[in-house]
């Protein structure tokens, strides 16, 4: 039998002259420039993670046996710790983190009803795709706060979530039902624009528009090259 | 003033001839005859501590605020951990937990769905109330379980459940609406049926059904004695 599928990764190893490791976003752009306060930063951050426990949770409920409610439920205790752990940073700046969050839960509960979905698996893409670009982005962000809560921070928003469970579940009825492929497809692109504008509204705005959209052009770009290799995940074109 | 309603913790320290503490409920009742085998024992409680945690939250998603959201995340962060918490003793003894765990929950969706109440003051009463009861037959019933899963599974089920936080919500809302207390004193009532039901069909049945009723009533009795302390917390008339 011919080796061919091994090949390439001899002629990897032929010398190059370009970098191979383009330069990390952090290094091309001043993200403490797009970076909000601490204070609303951990309270949209707060709520957008316990958005995406209540999504989970409606997913649990939703789901159609039990097998299915087991393999999400994990994925919703992950959510409610991370809002509870950034909820615990935000008491310790003041006294009630409550007030901090509740600006910020019109616009989010808006966005969350817009991308419910008219189905189960609906709801499981949009979950799996938005609260991946939201996570990627808060983490992004809080490289840019100032003092060690951005560390802590950027650590509660990437630690497990637990979504990975979705990718088997959508793929396994994707196989079974390919009409079920093309309408995901079309929903996992058409939540990009509406999640990126929940993004948009965390940033800090300089006053000089122009300038602003040159510095959050790279991140966006970073965060929809991430939301496609999610897409390719679910075997979806970006 | 006259002091009126002190006096009777006066008289309450005269000496008595009866024993002050009746003997407990596992003195006088045989638990081991009532107790179902464990395998359905930890499904039938599994399924129930995932009800209890959609119950939850589906009222964080229904509360008024953040705050009250706040209020009730942990609540249903803990319902949550006891259902895994569970379904990881049934792995212990089964392959597939949701296998086990599947056959129990038509009954229960059905009987979440009877008790889910018609605004959130009525759920929030509901999940205080019957988690309360169905919390505290499970655990009683675990002292029943040969080996040492029982003390296991009693630890799980009379773990922290969080739910305190209702009583305080509920009285708040009641001081402020005097018709609240009436109707919720009539739903907490009405929730006691429909709950000794669902504990009725975890019991492991004779075959003699006098003898099982026989065997029940104490355990009921205690069950409807801590209900009622539980609406006397809660400012309702039992």
């Amino acid at each position: 039998m011919f080796d061919v599928f091994k090949r390439p990764k001899v002629r990897i190893e032929v010398p190059r002259l370009k970098q191979r490791r383009p330069p990390a976003l952090t290094e091309r752009v001043n993200l403490a420039e797009l970076t909000p306060e601490i204070v609303p930063y951990l309270g949209q951050a707060a709520y957008i993670q316990l958005s995406v426990f209540e999504s989970l949770a409606r997913a649990v409920m939703l789901a159609p046996n039990v097998g299915a409610k087991e393999l999400l439920g994990p994925a919703a205790g992950f959510a409610l710790g991370k809002h509870e752990m950034l909820t615990a940073e935000l008491r310790r700046l003041v006294a009630e983190p409550s007030s901090v969050i509740e600006p910020f839960a019109p616009a989010i509960d808006r966005y969350a009803a817009e991308i419910r979905g008219a189905d189960w698996f609906e709801s499981l893409t949009s979950i799996y795709l938005t609260a991946g670009i939201l996570d990627d982005f808060f983490v992004l962000l809080a490289t840019g706060l100032e003092g060690d809560v951005g560390p802590r921070a950027a650590r509660i928003v990437a630690g497990d979530d637990g979504r990975q469970v979705i990718v088997t579940m959508l793929s396994d009825a994707m196989s079974a039902d390919s009409m079920l492929s093309s309408r995901l497809a079309l929903w996992g692109r058409r939540l990009v624009g509406d999640t990126l504008l929940v993004a948009r509204s965390a940033i800090h705005h300089s006053g000089n528009p122009q300038n602003d959209e040159q510095r959050i052009e790279p991140v966006f770009t970073e965060l929809i090259a991430k939301h496609s290799r999610r897409m390719d995940g679910l075997g979806l074109t970006a």
